[in-house]
């Protein structure tokens, strides 16, 4: 190595040092500063001062960074320090495993999902049609062990011709039918008007898909004082997921369960593609259960089996299904409801035994 | 070519002109049943008696066909015959052009949108934050004959804790200010619940990308008596883009204006990809005016002409910008807003005078 | 039910029966002209001859059906009945399970990957750095009993003046270490020209993402009298995927092993998207071994272990992982690649014991 | 604002500065070492004294930021000093237009694309399948003034069974109808073992958007003293298309033109999603020409016409397009090629006359 290019290294190590001493000064005077902000109610945030300290180092700028690099250096600064000020108050967000270590529990009429109780299994129809159909459909799943029905009476549907659901009538039916055997009751709520009315009649609430941002109807599933099941956004980032169930928990409902359903890709052998990471992360970065909807993510009965196997294996705590008497004639989701007979060989396939076998019995990570 | 295979092509084309022939009366009963079911109230689609006559063909079928071979070919032949009772009694969306050719103008508050008239251009702020912040775009936006002005009271935001907008006093803020300056005011609304109070303040409602599927709400704002800018979802399909706009006309509102945002994708260097191919087909498939967020597609202010001048070249009706007093403190979106002098820069480059310049003087396709 | 509609669906009934006598007719027909062909050596697609059927089609339409809907139909019998054609020549494709029921063993220096064997895990870095790099490396797996080390000689990189691999130095060394510990040595090519010294110093020829689609390579591959390993492209379908390996087998190379790495996606979060139903469809669709890279699909070392059990729970068949003694100061890829003592934790993790655990010991899919 | 607040921030102030100072400094001396070592001829990166440096950090930190926070902060600072090295020794990437700031302009057998020239047509069918195919085409683009004919000889083809092309054949072809007809031709070259032949052959090399990361192609390419049109690939960022492009450049060869052809979304409309914003983001960013293929963009011809229109806003500099005597019977391709009424069509309405009309006049970028 050559020796100027060693003393000049030796001039970078000093002058490291004095950045780390007033980076570090600094960021204590940042959290004096934050303290004073909470005690007084003022805002961690102030994008005039922000704008004054920068044109202030600007203008003391003479090279040889550009303005822009000393800029964004400074940004970077910034918001580390504002990061330590938000920290110090609060770990700010109540879906973070780091505000709450603990997995979540969330318990539907007496089933408990997530934490170390195995799988659990949430079935029926796309859509409740009559008295018939969910009647047959809760009689078997009664039989097989399956101890929470799902089935929709308002259909979230792209044409507004289509079939929509029979709304009120099939909320009493989806009570009446899953009371006379013994089953949870799991229906869609699309509208924040319905909420209560929902409430009344179903043991959990669904936010579907196309709703994952809907506020509106977050906010009120959050005070309807039962459980709730969010779906991520066809598109929706990890990040904004989560945020999404932030509204349930900061809104007073901390009965959340998260469940994947398959993201939009350009993919067409499939009608969405899993994102098994997504699972994964969720369970990291939350304490809430996440479920995979293996129906709606593969869109076809011949992946029903692995995807459940890939949800279990990266640590899901249950999985949703769709099963109907006669898919050939349902009203919606046709091509992608399985028959009794399907449901059966699916249950032999996952070895159900009135809970799904686990994935996973350890902690994953490399990094600790 | 060889004699044989002259002599078996000669029978094949016999065969062919047979099954032709068959398909056209079995089309004629289909068309005379479809009208007896209209006359009696019931449904085209009879999902019971179309399985039962695939399992009759099943059961006949000698081969060579695959049963599941011939189960597709002949739900093409019932899906084409469906088609054709469909168009017979009505021709179905409200939004396509077969059903009205002619552009559909919008008016705002006496500006026309669509149609022959020059495309618009709509700006202001992504939230509305103080009267001050207000004043000052609506001063300038009329000083420069730009006719509407947006600007948010109620913000859809990802994080619960984010500044979620003023609400009513933002609204009243809006109606006021925009009366003081002679300007139109467009603002969104996010909840069923808040229609009518944004009816009674705004002069156009906008529905954003996340409530896109929000059906309640395009229900309510189909009731709203104001016309209706729908944008469209982050990875929304044109298809359903439209039917969204179908829930608005089918509810009794034909103000209805489309919105392009850029979709998301892969691509890092912008916020999303602006779709022009979208803009195209929305105008070539609906009769409705179609506009362009050149704001949200590209996330970048080295965007906003370009982008511009792409939608109008496709025939985009008009324009959205995001313009901010001072975007470094804005309290929303601070990195994509732009201020006053770029603005007025944007206004140059893009030769605006009152109105945008047509993209283009004919009508577009080479097939005719 | 109306008795008048009662009697037309009769004679719909009847017309059903008459269109399939005609369309079964018209397949053996088809067949026919199909074995003239073959024994003639001309190609069953005459696109001249299809347009002239269906110029005579529209000539003798009288409607109801538009000129489109027939031709349409009747483009669906074309297909259904070249279908036969094809198939009764030969399975088409070599790829596929219907060509050959019983899965592929690939063989790699006597490992065997695929069918009945448990998964196998290979691994190593991302570049061959230098002796020492490598040397430790193959010396720990060895003690783990991991049997085959991928590295890289020729690196493909985005940046052209970024680090490309140490070329034909590189091979040797990774040839004389692996020797050294017993491994069995992986390592791609990027260039037909370099395929006969690859396969000189390899003993499995990996094709890289972004070559899944130079045939070129594939073709040379083919030829290489060594097994290959074809990863999926960034954004290719499954069917895309498993077409470039139809042009290996094509080209007299059966011993071939697909690996799914993640597909492009809008997610931030993770580098890529691992596809686990691409793994589940194509171990159905093809009777070849796949692998997963859990490197390159998650881009975070706290998913390896996740998207290793995903990827085995769905089937796979091993698993490619980047492991680095000093991954800060590596050369590429450093950030994603573990150190030895974060690879024990993945062993530990993943149970292994010179295989990893398979995932599934039984056949998936409901429909049977 | 509580005096207590004013007087810590005015300590923050002193701090900004100080950090300033000693960050300048740092960079001076950085610039220092980096010319030494250019100098010497030594790398400028040198991972183990980042290690070091950062592992001095780290020990040396008492809070209150954590470790990894000192990390991320000084890694900027290393990359921003990293930075102005590089800078100083040269603008780095020939690509950039801070290395040159004028336009390139590509010239095709005399016809120039590019700078200030009027936007160019290439058009022709998508496989040169026989002489009078070529030739009828040849003929009338003569007649209307195109002067490039595009046509390949050699098809990258998703399936190993489907036409490939006529190879030499069908380069020889196409140089002398080209000749013919004084049009220059381009063509695809898909294999670095084919870049000799083909460059002497055709006037412009074409790489498809599947070899876009074919390295060698590249390099090959860039040695053959022919122009290179370089598609962007499927899923490739613009970054990683730039980059492409940059190996060309390094290769030597000056004479690059770029293209976006649409990339892949889960739209369904359109085979693929033409990126205005790539088009407008390549030109500020290269100094080279950008083409817009508007018949793999859209995959429909009733876009042609409206994404030529949206790629000649954004300043594309040309257009390709796929015309074939009768398309319904083309070897290839044969959905999207039009026939020579559809191209007069086109030609008329996008107002051909030799050139295409420019879109812009004017720079855009409302920043500067």
């Amino acid at each position: 190595m050559d020796e100027r290019i060693t003393r000049l290294r030796e001039r970078i190590d000093e002058l490291n040092l004095e950045l780390l001493e007033r980076l570090s000064e600094r960021a204590e005077v940042a959290e004096a500063i934050g303290r004073l902000q909470t005690e007084l109610g003022l805002s961690h945030y102030d994008p005039v001062r922000e704008k004054a300290m920068l044109d202030a180092l600007v203008d003391a700028n003479r090279g040889p960074f550009e303005d822009a690099t000393i800029k964004s250096l400074f940004k970077q600064v910034f918001q580390a320090s504002m990061q330590l000020e938000v920290e110090q108050d609060k770990t700010r967000y109540l879906t973070s495993r780091r505000t709450r270590y603990v997995d979540t529990v969330v318990t539907v009429r007496g089933v408990p999902i997530g934490g170390e109780h195995p799988p659990v299994l949430i079935a029926g129809p796309c859509a409740i049609e009559s008295y018939e159909q969910l009647d047959a459909v809760a009689a078997m799943l009664a039989t097989r062990d399956v101890p929470l029905l799902r089935g929709g009476a308002f259909k979230p549907r792209t044409d507004p011709y289509a079939f929509q659901g029979l709304g009120l009538p099939g909320l009493r039916l989806g009570r009446e039918v899953c009371d006379a055997h013994g089953l949870g009751f799991v229906t869609e709520v699309m509208d924040a008007a319905d909420v209560v009315v929902c409430a009344e009649h179903a043991d959990m609430l669904q936010i579907g898909a196309r709703n994952m941002q809907n506020y509106t109807l977050l906010r009120a599933a959050a005070r309807s004082g039962r459980p709730v099941l969010l779906k991520r956004g066809l598109s929706a980032t990890i990040e904004e997921w989560v945020m999404a169930a932030e509204y349930l928990l900061a809104g007073g409902n901390e009965q959340v369960v998260l469940c994947e359903r398959g993201i939009r890709t350009f993919e067409r052998f499939t009608r969405n593609t899993l994102d098994v990471s997504a699972v994964a992360l969720a369970k990291l970065e939350t304490h809430l259960p996440v479920l995979v909807d293996v129906t709606h993510s593969g869109g076809r009965p011949d992946l029903l089996v692995p995807l459940t196997k890939a949800g279990l294996a990266v640590g899901a705590d249950g999985v949703m299904i769709e099963v109907h008497p006669n898919p050939a004639v349902a009203l919606s989701d046709n091509k992608q409801q399985i028959d009794f007979e399907a449901f059966d060989a699916y249950l032999e396939a996952t070895r159900y035994h009135g809970r799904l076998s686990p994935g996973r019995t350890e902690l994953y990570g490399v990094e600790g």
